[in-house]
């Protein structure tokens, strides 16, 4: 484990659980903790909490404006797809994903025990499927939009639920459903399909990198591990603190198939009628689970400044005495200039917390939360025109207390949305150290990626190696010895240098470098 | 009906329909042709296409910004509900509604015959409901999140969509999915979750007048109108171009009976276990059909400007020859000073429409979008540095001719903001005017009723009246004898002032004025 800072011995951490001792364990004690879901109840579906859910309008606001300047529109298409959609699809798909939601009735009614039960006369027709994704019912409605190369290319997005029907969730990285946007867009010719596959992985990328701050592999999937039916399928890949991979984003070149499925085709300027080549892309609240793992600590979430719901969070000391109006004046002037700034080319977001319960519990969790910066105030700062300030990310000082720094209240105005933009640019640089530091280079033979895994148990990283790209029925038995090491390949990153060597796998001349990981 | 202007007869308009000779029929091709939805092939399923999509956008946004000043912030909750939660409801509830979909299987499988069928192996133990509200599923969160007077008041709202199995389907007024808000709110007593339950009665008002430009009444729904469960339900009530009314919001106070079935409860600061009292408020989709049928006209769509996706368009007269590259010029600088300006508040959004295609077509295009500016910009203006504007809300000159105006660029740019927000206010003037011309006064009887609305049956507007508020048995025999005249109570308006005379229903002395309508 790649602790961030301080001697461990004399800190006594906000978690009870840390990610050394048992990650899956922490996991579910931070998301609790930090106030970001939980269960619902119904099976391995979410609740998003307030702060959990700030975080996700953070990333769609920045997101969409990304989306929009590319020139793609928002649309909303139907919850529900009619089962023939699917057949339609599972017949030129192989590999069609069957586990779906559906609704086979349209009304309750009275069981005659006090209970109630879908009523048997309502029994639709045709059964509807709770969409899993929408390439279906959007390449419908393109089939309608799209007559002309004048038509083209037609770039539509819609932000929206999906349901796939999970065995084993986990909140956020798999639930059953989950909150994504869907990008879809429809071109005249293969190559400008793939120049928007590409940019939209490069908009996840950097998204990822410059918002998230969390450090992205973006390359090209192997054959085995495409979205059925593309012709060729990207990902941005992200390392968690316990080594494993996240696939964060994926972005794919559907070629012709699923066009000829919906009949999407255009009159092109010489009038001749031709199929169009489509694309699809999307991301999920599972990023909300990449930075949680990618910035977490034993002290609960650190919440990177760009989507920090509250940037500033400020904790007036209250007493219940005389004294206090005076305080909360100052807290109030204090939030009000704060908020006029500007960081990371937006309005700073302040909160003055006010509510009732003792400023320390109030701290601790606004630590676990991960609000980037803590102010604690109190009569004397008010009176001394002081603050005392926490950075989420410096929490502790090298003698193991809570690392407040006083200062002049003025001083700190000036450098608060610079404080920010440094904490951001802080776990950006401490992910990437990490993750480079467990890139793993010198591994050139199944064997020794067995024994790489096998000695490194607790955080493997990640190994980077040279291979043929076999296809087909070399490919899957490449799949299948990594798997027997519950291994996977992950991408082929898209600017890795060529390899040299020779394919540990196939024994043929290597010719482009993967990443093998284990993943969630 | 309440013609906006110019002598018709020479004016030839965009759509075929006009509202006075086929008011649906208009709202069909209005719809259509300004390009907002479509059916989706999928029963009673919208797909929102980007204009109309982009007035969503818009309302959520603002919408957005006054349920989080208001201190209510947005969570998530589950699409699904299981069945056990309704048969609760179903219990304490009388008139609880039935049509809903339902989830019975978590697989397709193949039916051997080329075709999909849900898998009888994975049947569902309990039947999942898709939401149609979530009062349940959000009161059984809150009884986890509700312990002590310190949680209080718990104010949470959700943007979601939601399904109701609707016989009889039309775009945006009444579709089996709709998108919405829905506020939640927990409260320690009735007093503050009545002041809650008004507030955001009164946010939705003051939204609909300021925002869409749309006058509405707010006031107290009858007994019989009241949300399934609740206390008290209130809405706003907006006048359609055919006299009849929209619901188009509403806010309930619950009482104790919600918050008894899910369990939230509290302790006092004197240690007590107390019940909540609930309430619930939302908006949806629904406000677009009403902005679409407040302010369309027979040439398409107007859209008031805070809610445009685009207030202004310009529109190059391409000549596909040498002078386009500097129209263009002309126009991108045009286009990038406008978009610095404020107006209504708001960076004014601005497009640069440089797709292919006729220049009167494109423009006609917009004109049927509704955009609230539209500029035509031919080789000479840019040479002379003029625009030719189009305002869409005066559409026609007197002698049948479309309006443009010529004018400097400077001075163009110098009022462009102001004429934004001239357009929002005559919007609104107009509609209010309307409406209030529309409002009959002089009617006490119930035979006064039935002759009113006979008379007036292409344009019957709406009647005030006294009545004695009955209730129960009494209610119901008002409600059978005006739902033979096709007419339901509306509500009674807050600030209404209290009537003389007697109740034209029951004799007795009139109590409060209420309005009586056709509606949607």
């Amino acid at each position: 484990m790649n602790q961030h800072s301080a001697p461990s011995g004399k800190i006594k951490h906000a978690l009870s659980v840390s990610r050394e001792a048992d990650f899956a364990a922490w996991y579910q004690e931070v998301i609790a903790e930090a106030d970001t879901v939980e269960e619902s109840g119904v099976r391995g579906c979410m609740v998003i909490k307030p702060w959990g859910y700030g975080i996700w309008e953070r990333i769609q606001q920045i997101m969409d404006a990304r989306i929009k300047e590319a020139g793609v529109q928002n649309c909303y298409f139907p919850l529900f797809i009619p089962l023939s959609y699917f057949a339609k699809e599972a017949e030129h798909v192989e590999g069609f994903a069957k586990e779906m939601a559906v609704v086979t009735h349209h009304r309750l009614i009275g069981d005659g025990k006090g209970g109630l039960v879908p009523d048997p006369d309502a029994k639709l027709e045709e059964p509807l499927v709770v969409r899993p994704t929408s390439e279906t019912v959007i390449g419908a409605a393109m089939s309608r939009w799209v007559q002309s190369w004048r038509d083209l290319p037609l770039l539509t997005n819609q932000w929206a639920n999906v349901v796939r029907w999970e065995m084993r969730t986990r909140m956020f990285l798999r639930t059953s459903e989950f909150l994504w946007q869907e990008g879809h867009t429809a071109h005249a010719d293969r190559s400008d399909a793939m120049d928007e596959t590409l940019r939209a992985l490069e908009m996840y990328r950097s998204f990822a990198e410059d918002v998230l701050a969390m450090p992205v592999i973006a390359g090209e999937k192997p054959e085995n591990e495409r979205f059925p039916g593309a012709v060729a399928t990207y990902s941005i890949e992200a390392m968690m603190q316990d080594g494993k991979a996240l696939q964060a984003g994926t972005s794919h070149y559907l070629g012709t198939g699923f066009a000829e499925a919906a009949g999407i085709r255009y009159q092109d300027k010489e009038g001749t009628q031709q199929i169009c080549h489509t694309t699809s892309w999307g991301v999920s609240t599972r990023l909300i689970g990449g930075v949680i793992m990618t910035h977490g600590d034993d002290d609960g979430l650190r919440v990177p400044p760009a989507i920090a719901p509250q940037q500033i969070v400020i904790l007036p000391m209250l007493r219940d005495d005389d004294g206090d109006a005076a305080l909360l004046t100052y807290c109030e002037e204090l939030r009000a200039a704060l908020a006029k700034q500007i960081a990371l080319g937006e309005r700073t977001r302040v909160l003055l917390d006010k509510r009732p319960g003792k400023a320390t519990q109030k701290r601790w969790a606004w630590v676990k939360k991960g609000a980037p910066l803590i102010l604690e105030i109190g009569g004397r700062d008010a009176t001394g025109g002081q603050v005392s300030v926490l950075r989420r990310d410096r929490l502790w000082r090298e003698d193991g207390k809570v690392n407040f720094a006083a200062m002049a209240r003025d001083g700190f105005l000036e450098r608060a949305s610079a404080e920010l933009e440094d904490i951001q640019r802080s776990l950006h640089a401490e992910a990437t150290g990490r993750r480079d530091a467990n890139i793993e280079r010198g591994v050139s033979t199944l064997d020794g990626l067995a024994e790489y895994f096998a000695e490194n148990k607790r955080y493997p990283g990640w190994v980077e190696l040279g291979w043929s790209r076999p296809t087909g029925a070399a490919l899957e038995e490449v799949v299948a010895k990594l798997k027997a090491l519950k291994l996977t390949i992950r991408n082929t990153a898209l600017n890795a240098p060529a390899p040299g060597g020779t394919c540990p796998f196939t024994g043929a001349p290597a010719v482009e470098t993967i990443t093998v990981a284990r993943s969630y």
